[in-house]
């Protein structure tokens, strides 16, 4: 058989499974979420022995120790995913809310409810707590899913979802909600982005090249998530001390992630004062700085080229220019932005709200650390991403963003 | 320069044109609305000159009198696409519109807001109104439109957009914000829909070729619209006076429309009293049935094969089928529907709610006709097209569907 069948074979499986989750209660599917959260545990050594041959594989192919952390597990990451499940049940179920409601001047009833999508695909990178994240939150948002980790976690991933299927099925819940996607290869992952009318939405998570693989190639829809090209901008008005602790916040907190500041622009009114502190700062906290002619005028920052300004460093790395004004720093924002999170620094009302409305991104944080575009941050109790496109959803992606809607209309014999 | 190279020049000064836009005021932006309404009438003259010269292109190419009579303009024809901006100028503008807020426990502000796309691509058939009612939906939500028609209408399509671009700049915004894209042969479409990052989601409205074409091809975000493979399902329980007026009004109220009936599935119970009425009335009205064998015992049915439950006929023609009970009809719809509307007939309370829960579709009618979903009939007052995709909007599309969302959070130094 190949690959495309059994990818349309295991599609087939998740969408028949999924219509039985799409009617379960939100009892019966909290049920089932504390059943793997439990099971997790349990069945801690069989997962440890399966990452112990996934770990020894990754060394034995000398792998960068940096990955081999990530792909790592032991009791406390598990007992983190278990956690992570238990958390879900406390958090309201999307499916069934009433959007939108009306009766129609004919007597017709309109409801727009929300409800599941039905089969999602998840493509990412090392990490094995995404696959029970991720099943986590398809299961609660009544989505089946298929999950298709990468090749260097195969024995976790297999581990963790037969420890999920079992558990499903003990709460009575078809175990096919959760699926490997088929197939090692990277003909399985292209299989799975050609699944059109099989899978509903496909979800990338992980580098940047991945993503872009995923949205060039896929015929599925996809919700794009991730990079992050993020600014900082210092206005002339701002606070100059709760601006160093932003800009450090943003850049220093966590580098590797897609929320974390890239690039920082100070008004020139403020330049002399902020340039010299800032890049002290910055420099003691280890971060090379690449800057236009008004950094480089201090010692260790390096000259920044148009490739700096586009780059997502994810590391102790920020690009660092001055502007001369507000209009200035909008348009060089325009220009690089990824369009995940910009943040401006300003004690000025009116470049507050210009600012928020003329920059084009998910997230525009004013007075606040570019770190706080986040799921969890913003309340959504889970997150299974961020998305920097304007389709469906944009920013912090939770439960609600894993369900779309139907119309219901209920009359008496209307006709037109 | 390349056609490549073209389409991004002039996506670039829609992006520019879709940032004025994007921060003008409902008043302005109904007051050019209006003077676009004032102008169709104004110029109808060289708009009917340059349409009288596509129709004189296609009849000489030996066009098909059908697709003449769309293509062809005339005065009351442009009166009712003034008549469609005025009714737009009434209506709510989605822009601004706060659609979450909260204050997070650490003081952080948080706003969701409802922001235009910025830059949308439509690709469409024939029917010259087309470009005057997506210039009007997209300018009254904020977005930029690149409109690509179909070269038997392009000296109508060119004159509208002068005479809508002259009127744009009149009131101060930029006439960029309405253009045709550029190119005239396929080449310039694939350019469109390869236009990634410079157009933010393309809307295909047309037949399923056009349709399929663009959502296989596209790099850019694509809304699917249309497809409707629309059953009537007639339940054990139904009111059959109502039943009949409902599949008739269903399936030959309009013929060539996507909310149009296609299918027929009656149960069992009803079928000897149903059956011989409906078939009577249907083919009173002109309708080829293409039946089960409970159909073809019936003169004049002809026997339905597998191809006939997947086609849109958009035809006097329905596809008819008795099934022994709702599962039944449930697994019929499931396996033929193309997700757009779905109807039953039924007086069963626990019926109609399994229907409504268990069909998978943008629309779920109970006891009413197929022909409702429709953004005029459902409220919307404006609508750009029918989504049967789950992602970003599901259903008929107005106003509010062609927005994404921004979120603004605003502190005081905050830091994590």
């Amino acid at each position: 058989m190949s690959i495309q069948q059994d990818v349309a074979e295991a599609a087939g499986r998740a969408r028949a499974a999924s219509r039985v989750l799409a009617l379960a209660t939100r009892a019966e599917k909290d049920a089932a979420l504390t059943a793997i959260a439990d099971a997790l545990t349990t069945h801690e050594s069989v997962i440890l022995a399966a990452n112990a041959e996934d770990v020894e594989r990754a060394e034995a192919d000398g792998t960068k120790s940096g990955v081999i952390d990530r792909l790592r597990l032991d009791g406390a990451r598990i007992q983190a995913m278990a956690d992570g499940l238990r958390q879900l049940v406390a958090l309201p179920d999307p499916v069934g809310e009433v959007v939108r409601g009306d009766t129609l001047a004919n007597g017709l009833e309109l409801r727009q409810l929300r409800v599941p999508f039905g089969v999602v695909g998840m493509i990412y990178e090392a990490r094995p707590n995404v696959t029970v994240d991720a099943a986590g939150i398809c299961l609660k948002s009544g989505n089946a899913v298929l999950l298709r980790g990468s090749s260097s976690a195969r024995s976790s991933n297999t581990a963790l979802v037969n420890v999920i299927r079992d558990a499903v099925l003990v709460f009575g819940l078809p175990a096919d909600v959760v699926q490997l996607a088929p197939g090692d290869s990277h003909e399985g992952v292209k299989a799975l982005m050609r699944a059109r009318g099989l899978v509903d939405v496909l979800i990338p998570r992980g580098g940047a090249g991945l993503i872009r693989s995923v949205v060039e190639e896929s015929t599925v829809p996809v919700i794009e998530t991730g990079v992050g090209n993020c600014h900082v901008y210092v206005d002339a008005s701002a606070d100059l001390e709760k601006a160093l602790a932003i800009v450090l916040n943003s850049k220093t907190d966590r580098t590797s992630v897609c929320n974390a500041a890239e690039s920082l622009l100070v008004h020139a009114d403020v330049a002399d004062e902020f340039v010299p502190t800032v890049v002290a700062a910055l420099q003691d906290a280890g971060v090379t700085i690449h800057g236009d002619a008004a950094f480089t005028a201090y010692d260790g920052v390096v000259p920044a080229t148009d490739e700096d300004w586009a780059t997502e460093y994810l590391d102790l790395e920020i690009s660092a220019a001055v502007v001369p004004d507000l209009d200035a720093a909008i348009e060089h924002v325009s220009r690089w932005s990824s369009g995940h999170t910009e943040a401006i620094v300003t004690s000025d009302l009116g470049s507050a709200r210009r600012f928020a409305a003329e920059v084009d991104a998910a997230a525009v944080l004013v007075n606040a650390s570019t770190r706080f575009t986040d799921g969890g941050e913003f309340g959504f109790g889970a997150e299974i991403g961020i998305s920097t496109q304007k389709l469906h959803a944009r920013g912090p992606m939770g439960l609600t963003e894993m369900t779309t809607t139907k119309y219901v209309v209920t009359g008496d014999g209307h006709v037109r």
